[in-house]
């Protein structure tokens, strides 16, 4: 599928679309319909029991959207979230200069400043690609969308431009309330927002997106935590080093110089992406960033790319950063707090491996990558756990006595799992349409089931997505059977 | 308690407190922290599945926060989502008029124009409560925070005032999504913003909320619930005709002229609270407004307000609107699409039903409600499955064999229900921190657990939190043990 294909398909299924679209939409701003807002929750809720609530030490935490200017002007972002904008003479048309250069196929290093711009433009002679027109004067171009509250809106604020930050300003209180254990970790689930110059491609760069983030606050001379959870593991690495695709073991990550809690955090991911999500070896790789394209307060900077078709090939989905300790520097001198921790005679600032995964980036991935059209049959094979519904409760036929068992059957699974109704149309358009939405079971009321005479009598078909078999199945024993069905193996 | 009890309460306990707090917070911005987010997450769940999952038609979705400025034109919003400002002239202190003349002890009807504040301002000859300085004109204040998006800043939008609006702007496609069939319920449980003149009582009055909505699409002609469903029910009323507490069965409402499907819904917002959070009958009342006090688009509009030591009494935390097809007809002529439904020779416009909570009111009004201090003991009484965290393991000596075996236990259990591990202090003191946050159930692990010469070899004692009394039970019995606890019975 291209773009195109996928936004159509995700707005038939009733998965996503421009929000206010009635009004035209607004650019880089999405609503998520009755199937995509469930994708979403099932994504984020087994997001966070993998990397959070298996843990002893890491924790759900929640954040104000908007945020005082002081600590965005203390972490950097008021000075230097900034994009490089370019406008046509002509024109007026604005352009990300990263995004002008790429589509003009002109080669621009993450974080070139807008004289290096105006350079690489003015070296390579580049005109305005809708009339042909000169540029202007490049500009740094703030990304934070800024607010003013209060009755005299004289209070400055920001919609944060990453959850991020609310972790690292809730760090002091939660590190004391927690009796000062590291390492500690804060995952947030929330909403971020830029003011994306040219918000595009679905949902890869959006104006409002939702990340789900966990940031470890550690000791870099005592968190080791053990590999050997991960033995038979290969990573797909591009090193920054060698610039080349690589599939290596944790061992020879180690020995190629990534401290051990940050390769246990590649496999971590690794593993999320491969076993609990399904995706295939090959479409999952990591590549680091150095250089001049790598954020300055990142000591380590991995992307966690997916390999996906309607974006055209790999493209970012989170990141691993070793982030040293930047943030809580930054915070302490901004808020004048120590956050100095003593231990063992020593007086250290902690550090921060920050794992962020962009969600609606990784919502629009897995529709991407588990579609699958064959044999005349469109079907979204997503793992159980992760599918919007997990059961649709169908009736055969159109006949009293099944319907009110079909009904009863609903009741009796309804609230505990996500069930899906629906009595109208051929079973075989009602299997169509929860193929398209990956509904892994579907389950049929039938003259057997309501026939006291019958030898099937109390059971239900129950089909599943991708094979087609069918099982016959007591009503009393459903619940059992989708609670086996739905369980995560984290392991 | 009071708000100050409350709030320190909620920030020794791991719940709320101001965000940005290190760099002295923001008026009406909170940030929940491990065990507060959790609890909102609880209550959203649980809210969800009552509300929503349950009904074959009644489903989640996900609307951006930030809107263009059209559709809330087309609302009436930019125009009329006010409230009143009065300034000191004197001290230049602000006030919400509503709030300063309720302080002052003055009567002011919802609604009231600024001309109206200023004729009572000055009938009474107020002062500013601060300086004694007169007041300046009273002015309408537009409440919605503003936001301008693009490269130039050129397009204008809004932080949305309710989650409403999204299911309003979204209706029109789910509506054809959803084969066009009445009632269509459309929830979202999302954020919404509103830059208060004067943020105050804890998490009463914030800039920034959580709520959670569901609005109902019907046909007046045909919507009729069954009321049998609730035989029996009582409910606390405050109707506007006779303005005293009355306590009324589903019948005696609808004699009294409220239509079947409005006598449903207080039914089941009743059940919710009652049973579901299990709030005492007392403490739960639906307050209607009429006249001036009710929003003009309301054909029936009924405050759900629980009584809140720490607020003062009863409070408005939800609320249950009959809004006719106000919102509908709005945006069609705003959006220029026909919204009317054809059906059995008819043609009209559905109406709208809303079932409003604010999360964050009603999280507060759990802690304020369930809290109990009696015999030298604090705890929180919440519901098993309302509760942080479902049970804590605690390793009862500092032995390494069991702390292995209460570490397994914790895997064992992790990622599957919310479980807390705590190796530190007494056990007394690690009770007391357990059930502070409400943790129903402390599963501890003794020497006996690990003495394979002890008959109680692999089993671990249950402590529950209100009771006190201890179980002892298999290990591998505890799953099934907490999966029962947590279970909803929604009937």
């Amino acid at each position: 599928m291209n773009i195109d294909d996928l936004l159509g398909y995700a707005k038939r299924t009733g998965m996503f679309w421009p929000s206010a679209e009635i009004y035209g939409g607004s650019a880089g701003l999405y609503d998520y319909g009755h199937i995509g807002a469930m994708l979403k929750r099932r994504f984020e809720n087994v997001w966070l029991s993998y990397f959070v609530e298996r843990w002893q030490n890491y924790f759900l935490i929640d954040g104000s959207t908007l945020l005082p200017e002081k600590p965005l002007v203390a972490s950097g972002h008021a000075e230097r979230f900034n994009d490089v904008l370019v406008a046509c003479r002509k024109c007026k048309t604005y352009y990300r200069a990263d995004v002008l250069l790429s589509d003009l196929g002109v080669e621009l290093h993450e974080g070139a400043t807008p004289a290096e711009v105006d350079a690489t433009i003015s070296r390579n002679n580049l005109k305005c690609p809708k009339c042909g027109g000169s540029f202007g004067e490049a500009k740094a171009f703030n990304m934070m969308i800024d607010v003013s509250l209060g009755p005299d809106k004289a209070d400055r604020g920001y919609l944060r431009p990453e959850t991020a930050q609310s972790a690292y300003l809730n760090y002091y209180r939660e590190f004391n309330l927690l009796r000062q254990k590291l390492p500690l970790g804060l995952a947030i689930i929330g909403r971020a927002y830029r003011n994306e110059i040219s918000p595009r491609q679905g949902l890869y760069r959006l104006r409002e997106l939702v990340q789900a983030e966990l940031q470890i606050f550690f000791d870099e001379q005592t968190f080791k935590p053990d590999l050997s959870n991960f033995s038979g593991a290969r990573i797909n690495v591009v090193p920054y080093t060698t610039g080349k695709l690589e599939s290596l073991t944790p061992d020879e990550l180690v020995l190629r110089g990534y401290p051990v809690f940050y390769v246990y955090h590649m496999c971590l991911i690794d593993r999320f992406y491969r076993k609990i999500l399904g995706v295939q070896d090959t479409k999952l790789r990591f590549l680091e960033k150095g250089g001049d394209d790598k954020a300055f307060y990142n000591k380590i900077h991995m992307d966690i790319e997916l390999n996906v078709e309607s974006w055209g090939g790999f493209r970012e989905v989170g990141g691993l950063h070793f982030r040293g300790d930047y943030d809580l520097t930054s915070h302490s001198k901004g808020s004048n707090k120590s956050f100095l921790v003593k231990s063992e005679g020593r007086e250290f600032m902690p550090s921060v491996l920050e794992l962020s995964f962009g969600v609606d980036r990784n919502v629009w991935a897995q529709l991407d990558l588990f579609f699958n059209n064959s044999d005349g049959r469109q079907f979204l094979s997503l793992k159980p756990y992760i599918a919007p519904y997990t059961a649709a409760v169908l009736p055969l036929q159109n006949d009293e006595q099944i319907n009110g068992r079909a009904e009863e059957t609903f009741q009796l699974l309804a609230g505990k799992y996500r069930v899906y109704f629906d009595s109208s149309g051929s079973i075989g358009k009602r299997y169509a349409r929860m193929d398209e939405i990956g509904t892994p079971f579907c389950i049929t009321v039938d003259y057997d089931t309501v026939d006291s005479g019958s030898d099937k009598f109390q059971t239900v078909t129950v089909r599943k997505r991708d094979s087609r078999e069918q099982d016959r199945i007591k009503i009393s024993d459903l619940e059992k059977y989708l609670h086996d069905a739905v369980e995560v193996n984290f392991d």
